[in-house]
């Protein structure tokens, strides 16, 4: 490998770097804590090394939110070829809760921290699914009710998508927050089972015809994929 | 008044002041990255004042949770005077909102920090629903399993317990902390139809007869408490 190809790789891991372990402190301390100092000493480089990689605190904020937002809604595409929105919704719970186990510092920062506001970021991507997973939730949550498989009353489609990311959200964010081990103040489920439960009731109180909430059968699901 | 009592007054507001300035600093920075020391400089005490209130942080953050879940578990008892449980579970689904909104500090330190093991935690309340707010739910939620209101496949107390905190976390969480004026990535609607929509939408999902979900009329609900 040449000089200039392994120098573009090492400034490339440099960068990398410097958002895994800005993504780990602003997670800990809170975006205002952290200083680009505490960051450069953290990784053992000079406050200038940094600098030549992101001019400011902003920019870096700016590109890890990108990355992990990025990221975040590209988990979920693949699910737009589920045909039933609801077998959609389901599989892309699931999903959703393996994330923010899996990655409990990313998930804190983006769906537990208070974020400043960012300057240039860039917001191109808020109607695509492959860059807002908002939108995948809202699509899937418009054709469900296209298709009259929730109750006639429920109309607003962001009131809809709100509630489900929140039950969904809130399952998670006590397991990486509050739910410890040894717990003297209360005995705590296991997460499948509180994922599960809330999967369920949240789909039988939206559905026309609760009985839909059952996952289907594996058998079913085959079929149900040949069709596309 | 005797200089007995100012002291003992001044002792106490200087106590209050220090608990109320930690929490701010513990849910803006978090337990690890605030020192007693940072505390002192921020109610310009020196260090050895604190430490003639609090031995050390693990004292003060006792204290400061103590005071916060005793307050947190008070609202709720009067709710013990509702007899129909779902009512009971409705009202206290407000309260905990509101509870969220007026007091974000409080909720942020209580429900999305990271808390510490903490030493010497006095966890006698842990039975009494005036002290420990879960015993509240989960008690809730067996009245309402004992009495046949809920689906007869839901038999786990602490699992439909959890799940029904977990909504109200949930909507709560992503209020204080992701919700912003002038999102450009989605359209956030307001708090209220959030919060009644997932209380709607849960307590159909675990009643044997979702109907009875549907809050009942002010007429109703005044019966309904002449009873006791």
């Amino acid at each position: 490998m040449g000089t200039v190809e392994r120098r573009e790789r090492e400034r490339q891991e440099l960068r990398t770097k410097i958002v895994d372990v800005a993504r780990e402190m602003f997670a800990a301390e809170g975006y205002e804590a952290v200083t680009m100092r505490k960051i450069a000493e953290r990784i053992e480089y000079s406050p200038t090394a940094i600098y030549a990689h992101f001019k400011d605190k902003n920019a870096l904020i700016r590109e890890l939110c990108e990355t992990d937002f990025l990221a975040f809604a590209q988990r979920f595409v693949a699910f737009l070829q589920v045909d039933d929105p609801i077998e959609r919704l389901r599989r892309a719970g699931v999903a959703y809760v393996d994330f923010a186990v899996d990655n409990p510092q990313h998930y804190r920062l983006m769906f537990l921290t208070p974020r400043p506001s960012i300057e240039g970021e860039d917001t191109s991507g808020a109607n695509d699914p492959g860059r807002n997973a908002y939108v995948f939730l809202r699509s899937t949550v418009a054709d469900a009710m296209d298709r009259g498989l929730f109750r006639a009353e429920l109309t607003d489609v962001d009131v809809v998508a709100q509630a489900i990311w929140a039950a969904l959200h809130g399952v998670v964010a006590l397991h990486i927050t509050v739910c410890r081990a040894n717990d003297q103040w209360m005995s705590w489920a296991p997460l499948e089972e509180r994922r599960a439960l809330m999967s369920d009731v949240v789909l039988r109180g939206l559905l026309r015809d609760p009985e839909k909430a059952e996952a289907p059968s594996p058998g079913a699901l085959r079929l149900s994929h040949s069709r596309r």
